[in-house]
């Protein structure tokens, strides 16, 4: 890839924001990382962080969200919507995601997939029973954390047995 | 389009499959309906569906989900990967899906952003008003329904601030 580079919005609690600096590091994709802090700001439905502000919202994010690029004055935010962004304008190898269009296909239905089942269901169990708890002082309560764990489990089963042996991962177009 | 067409299970029950066939009505791509049935079957994590059988999982989606095609025996799920891999492979108006790299990361973020948001949100309320009490036969819990009431408001003013005048819906780049 070349030097050339974009503003990176990200904060280290945030899933998708891990997921992405993971990605560059790993890709070699260079970037100027911008830190957000989701634990400061007002509480919103369950939401809160420096990112509900007027200012981010017209200058970094329109929905707003974390984590965000700024390309030159072109702002997105949504992680998967952030590669394929790369991967259209800056290009990087095949591998970490094909243009084939069925292999791409398989991708981009797990990337749709995962966000109301992996990402909802594992966050669903942190909030329940690790944030809520420290925000408000009170014990998690114990049949709803069991709860969220039997979906949270649900859906990792249906990840596994979606991609089971002799299935190559995500993208494989022989099962 | 041509004439080349692909089996398409869908259910009217399920808000991603209306809007696959609206799309396809509407982008005229001829597709063969299979209806599946998402009042039938067991209920599991608040889900339910003949779509959860051992045997739709193996024939049908992976994953299991609906709705999905079959493409002359290429299996997918998820209308936002659906929708794309039919431009990849068939081709259709860029009006509904741009190519230009901007616009359709534009189009990407809000594909994204939905599901944990407008889809949730809305999701929620109908289950937690309608669904719920039709299942178990006791009312709704009217607490609980403003607060979803709330959430999905939040999600709706979120869209509408995204996309404000003079911007052009979803893709303007001059925002």
């Amino acid at each position: 890839m070349s030097s050339i580079s974009f503003k990176f919005y990200y904060d280290l609690l945030s899933p998708p924001s891990r997921a992405l600096i993971t990605f560059f590091r790993v890709a070699n994709i260079p970037a100027e990382p911008i830190p957000i802090a989701l634990r400061k700001g007002k509480l919103a439905f369950g939401v809160l962080g420096e990112h509900l502000t007027e200012k981010y919202r017209k200058e970094v994010s329109r929905f707003p969200t974390l984590p965000c690029i700024n390309d030159n004055g072109f702002r997105l935010s949504e992680s998967v919507a952030i590669v394929r962004y790369l991967k259209n304008t800056r290009g990087f190898d095949d591998f970490w995601y094909p243009e084939d269009p069925k292999a791409q296909a398989l991708v981009d239905e797990y990337l749709s997939w995962t966000h109301n089942n992996i990402r909802m269901t594992s966050g669903l169990y942190f909030i329940t029973k690790w944030r809520t708890p420290i925000l408000t002082g009170q014990k998690a309560d114990e049949k709803e954390v069991a709860l969220v764990l039997a979906t949270m489990k649900w859906t990792l089963h249906a990840v596994k047995i979606a991609t089971w042996t002799p299935r190559l991962w995500l993208i494989s177009t022989t099962r």
